[in-house]
């Protein structure tokens, strides 16, 4: 049974795992934490919850790691937290998945440059954990996360793309050192503060890019794909905005080598995935639909090669709050506790 | 002073003519043609448009070519409509600009290609007009859309793509034959006639590729582009939907040669449109957002080079029923009666 | 356990309903009717259900109402479907939920004004049912749908319409010969069928009155609310269509007797909803939103009252798929078949 | 010709009022005065203003109202603003509309109850020029606003409800202390500056009331109502948003006299409007769509009486940020200039 403890319960990240959490089958809440809204119920601050639940909210310094009521804790925040706070919880015998970069790296130098791009200090605030915490794209690494005690959970945008580049470039079918991913978000990706480029009047009908060329997901993404690789990827990922909340759709175009084609990719990626309840290839000539994800934790991909230029594309679409976020979590979660990692999981998405 | 027919005056395109010819100081609208609706008024089936056109909807075999109303006609249809009623409307002297492939291409054979793609006859009604015809991008064909008198004006997503890969197809610093083209759709791009895609419900928060690597717009930006090269250029353009109304945003990407950098691409592209009244290139670093040109006939383009993958990508944004549609068929219509091109098209978008 | 057909299984209720059985601890589906799609599987259709349904769509005639198989049926269909069809289950004695008007009314000439407002035809297919149906708005009627065979499931507009007057109506706190209801329904209650009006490029930004006065939902509240109050209800219905997809917002409005204020009416809501899973009074001074029921079985209710008119205001929320349809219909056929009435209903709305 | 000063250039209601002025055959721009982004282009702020007014931004203080350069100026600054800055540029003979409250009423006594529900201290900063100020709600009040220096412009509610209402309530039709107005608008309404509740995940999908029986707009309403009615109006005002960017649509609702019926109140406002360029009578059984107005000047009406109750149902369809606000303040500024007041204003909306 898992008995959870949310940090920064009061983000979109907080709340989607809250919402998985009150239909787990294996799960209890036991506490939430945050800086903001202390002292009330949460149901005070998303009344959708009341009756679901209803803790009141406490302060980081408020909680004691060592009560012995939670052997589960999801740090729902921004960069910098989790490294703060995680070893008193760690050392209290809780396992940990973490919502920022903070764990997302093995080594100090890594994250400096990760933290380069984000405007954070090149130090981190914990280095001793940044080896024993593992990378938590649960596909990709079930058995090493199955063994951790800490996850540093994937950025939404890397989930996507790597599930969508995973397969080609772990057979070395494409050209590694030019890969491109057109990603297009929904905008609850930037969470629940309110500022100007996500004003209601400002976004309806409007699709811009953003951070172009400089999206801190792209480190993740190269280190992961080349981990697959077995030798350096390069990519450039181009992140774009669209009027949808959810939703993360990537096209990724790599050069195909000469030796493959479309059958074989599509062999490929049908072997690669066969066995995952939350990957899905579709037929081929068929495109994914973000509705088809939409409040699940599921990643749908097709598969497509332009005769004339030679191009591979992957489509994949994923819920960005779900499995590019807090379902995600759960996912590793689940697997480190021994239970099924479906657990709270499986469902359809929700149409229209 | 233009004396303008509008052949298919109900659809988006029609429409979106009338809207931007009651208010052009140079013109004025003497017949509306259409198979639906006729005997009606234009505002009784658009209600907005009362008060500033109000003309009763005429049948194609009611409007007498020869009766010497007018110097000019849009024909606002689809595929197939231009081909067949063209040459009467020629023969009486009047200039004509067509919104389908009907006349973009100069030969039978060019024709029958994309004929394939969209499931019509391969054989040209009219191929006596295809080489008479002119391709109707402003900005890369001036001076003969001015001497001409049958324009066949460019498809939304070929104009944003054109426009975006011009300078440096024709400088030939990228491999001409792996181009990329991610081209991402507002709704009214298919027109006004409902269907399951576009209904409401199923599309807002939804995005998806559609037609993948088949969307025939492939063909005349192949052909433009490999004019501007000097030889054969090949792309891959991937058409997407997202939940919007007006607007296509295009990422094109392309294999930068090495003696090119950032500063030298952009310089090309400053020096390519500085004479452009409609086309902007925004500084470096910036990206175009699509409510920066909805309603008005802009295309706004950005510049950057990735030093990692070696990738160059253009960023593009247009108006698809303006610059994409009606707004270039105005802007070559005024130039072919000697007009300035900016005439009744030189405003702003509307913001929010 | 239910063991269920549904009858209509292709449209947003039929979908509605799967959704919710997929996650239902005590319930199956062993049968899914439609005239469309008929031998495709439910997940070809919607492809989100891949996995959780894939049950092939038969056609009415296929299916055999004495297989013993299922012991519940939903029609999800329009007007006019349940009615020829709900008596060969019935005498195999199975329990119908009927989501259509065709069992709302208790007598043919009820039925008959109903019709004219739809455009059918005033004979009722089979009146000999007409008094063994039962009204099913759960809240009011609890007792009589426990024990019924086949219930009349409530219009959207009059779920929300009912629930918000109920109380006061009943109380004979207001004048109900004068009742106003300004009600805002998102577009999928005109469900999946593609029209002009809820094309995308028509409906963004766009809101309208339709059927002004003349809804046909409004016979059915009088009717519940005259019951309620003991004599006869007069109301105007005012529906307009807002570009949301999933909601239903009413903005009751009626002339409060002299010897009520706002604490004596709040008191009334709290105590007639007092033990109702689903139905939620919220504090004074504020207003329900949309979102804090998207998704869910819950109705939001909010009482205000005017010192300078004298106007008694309730203003309610449900999501027009779940509380006003197939969450309803669930709630009821729970009730029929013995099992607690919020069984695979009681989960939170989903935010952001 | 109008020479244009723009106080609050960067807010809604000032590029409002720019895109419009760009556009005035009779109008120029000289001055953008603002407290914030000053010393900067406004089209650095707002990109798509470039080539149309690349005006630097001035502070208040920098502004010099006796340079002699313009005759208007619009405050379109929020409450408080007007009324400090006003007399200066009035002393220089200028002429001014101001878009706040701080220039509806004609009394301290009835600017302090405004103030109190605006949290504003009731104190009015410039007493003396609340009697020369004139309630700029062009359509009633067209020969004061000719011969005025000093213009209050409408709130957009209030715009849109007198409209609805005047002619019933000059006439004496309806019972005036029991006015209903349900209101829905835009978020634009609520201006640029990014909150929690106009977050675009917030809001997309969702709509509710606020300020329920408390805005501030009810006040100025009531006032112009009981003027035209010749004694005293009461109303209440339910004001709720919903996900659209630009539109109000008010339903009002109130009471009808037996000795009117349909066609009467239809004659009344066929009547009451017949002359008004902006103002259009939908034919019976028809509704407004905010569609049909948006990016226009136009207040489109349509009226309906329900037998049943006896209510008269009044629909209005304006675009919040020109009829309800920038295209009000140009019509009455047209006016007092002695020019046409459609001037500037007189175009479609723009359709999809």
């Amino acid at each position: 049974m898992l008995k959870v403890k949310i940090f920064g319960a009061c983000g979109y990240g907080g709340v989607g795992m809250i919402e998985l959490l009150v239909r787990h089958p294996e799960a209890d809440i036991v506490s939430l934490i945050d800086i903001e809204n202390t002292a009330l119920p949460i149901s005070s601050v998303y009344p959708h919850l009341t009756g679901f639940c209803d803790l009141e909210i406490i302060s980081p310094e408020k909680d004691n790691p060592g009560d012995g009521e939670a052997n589960a804790l999801f740090f729902a925040t921004p960069d910098g937290v989790g490294m703060k706070w995680a070893s008193r919880y760690l050392e209290n015998g809780m396992k940990i998945v973490d919502y920022s970069g903070d764990f997302r790296f093995s080594t100090q130098e890594e994250y400096a440059s990760y933290a380069g791009k984000i405007g954070k200090p090149s130090l981190h605030h914990a280095p001793e954990l940044l080896e024993r915490s593992v990378y938590g794209l649960t596909e990709l690494n079930r058995e090493a996360i199955s063994g951790a005690s800490l996850i540093g959970n994937p950025g939404c945008f890397a989930v996507a793309t790597i599930l969508a580049l995973a397969p080609i470039v772990k057979a070395r079918a494409v050209d590694i050192e030019k890969l491109i991913c057109d990603a297009k978000t929904g905008v609850s990706g930037a969470g629940k503060k309110p500022s100007s480029a996500f004003h209601y009047p400002s976004r309806y009908e409007n699709m811009n890019p953003y951070k172009v060329g400089m999206h801190q997901h792209a480190i993740e993404i190269e280190n992961q794909l080349s981990i697959q690789a077995g030798a350096d990827c390069k990519i450039i990922l181009n992140t774009q905005v669209v009027p949808i909340t959810r939703g993360i759709m990537v096209c990724a175009y790599a050069q195909l080598d000469e030796n493959w084609d479309l059958d074989r990719v599509f062999d490929l990626y049908k072997d690669f995935y066969r066995n995952e309840p939350f990957v899905r290839i579709l037929p081929l000539n068929q495109a994914p639909s973000s509705k088809d994800v939409r409040g699940s934790n599921f990643c749908l991909l097709s598969v497509h090669v332009d005769p004339d230029t030679g191009t591979c594309l992957i489509m994949g679409q994923i819920d960005n709050l779900v499995k590019g976020q807090a379902g995600s979590a759960l996912q590793n979660m689940n697997l480190m506790h021994g239970l099924d990692e479906t657990s709270g999981l499986y469902h359809p998405p929700m149409i229209p």
